[in-house]
């Protein structure tokens, strides 16, 4: 059976995965890069933005695991973007949006974006796919692992899907990246999901770079 | 200059130092003692106890640092207990509360117990005195300070005093160890205190038994 997996989720030491005043240039508001620093200086991520060097230790092993068998994502609205609420206003507009990621986004993949308003798939470059579904957690996963055939599906956030996904019982490893700082206010990720250590194996290694990589493995 | 610390502060991976429900059978509430059993599995806790073995790894190099130095603790009216707001009940009765610890409490100095309805000062067995005092935190570190003379002052808890004195910039040293479970309610410790790892080195380390422990250390 195919995995459910999140990867490189990272939040703050008060639990926000991403700030307030989210914009069109601030797409984690007030956090900044600040919770992604730790990934940006990896291998893993400069070679996907052209740049040579990078570390190589277990922040990068970490964070390359995002990749690898991975055959379909499912985001919310609010990764997708842009930041509004409510019916689409850009379908068929010449200046449609497509995410944020440009003509060749990083997922090589069929994405199922979750929203109450449906609207065209869109196909960009490299094998991304963006459909658009109105659907509970569990339908959503049932769609793209129909999208996915033998490979896992990721659930790629932000953080309200995950907690959904989690509060359902339907995420099999779960990665999040605890960074040492305090942001004191946006979404959170760990409200309303009280006891679920229980049905998972948890572990934490923190790493040279100052962050902690929590592991959560459902147990079988 | 002495200094101000805050040691083996235990929190769930949701930031709760303490859960729901508190009652004279439940100094923690629905927590348990989940928070706690780190400590428990270490030499420092259990020769406490009078108990022989226990781990002598990370964890209790930590679990120890509590005690050297200190001249003073300052404690909220919640440590102290019982579990009850507004004026003492008891004072005078032969039924007085003393505090969870027993004749001889784990203290050996002065205890400031912030309140707004102060009492006559208690004198227990081993040096604890408990004093009363309905005082700003920056007032109370006076008067403890005072009574530690060159030692250092520890913040004992609960999770509101701390939160009050890193928000006032009063804290030098803090410890928290964090406990890979989801609690979902009972009371947090972060809220209210964005950015204040810009007046820290903050270090991250996690040990065999599961915890990480954070060490935050006001750079000079």
């Amino acid at each position: 059976m195919s995995q459910v997996r999140v990867h490189n989720l990272s939040i703050s030491l008060d639990g926000f995965a991403t700030g307030e005043g989210i914009t069109l240039d601030a797409s984690f508001g007030h956090a900044g890069e600040r919770l992604h620093e730790w990934m940006f200086a990896t291998r893993f991520w400069r070679s996907k933005v052209g740049q040579p060097g990078g570390s190589t230790g277990v922040d990068n092993a970490f964070a390359e695991r995002i990749e690898p068998g991975v055959g379909a994502e499912i985001m919310g609205r609010g990764k997708f973007g842009p930041p509004e609420a409510g019916p689409w206003a850009d379908v068929g507009s010449e200046r449609e949006w497509r995410g944020w990621w440009g003509p060749n986004p990083p997922f090589h993949t069929p994405v199922f974006v979750l929203t109450h308003h449906p609207r065209p798939s869109i196909e960009m470059e490299g094998g991304t796919v963006f459909h658009f579904v109105d659907a509970t957690p569990r339908e959503a996963l049932d769609v793209a692992r129909e999208a996915a055939g033998d490979l896992d599906v990721r659930v790629g956030g932000g953080p309200t899907i995950v907690r959904d996904f989690l509060a359902a019982d339907l995420i099999d490893v779960l990665h999040v990246v605890q960074v040492p700082i305090l942001l004191g206010r946006g979404v959170r990720l760990w409200d309303g999901l009280e006891g679920i250590e229980e049905r998972y194996d948890v572990e934490a290694v923190s790493t040279p770079s100052g962050v902690t990589h929590l592991t959560f493995a459902r147990r079988s």
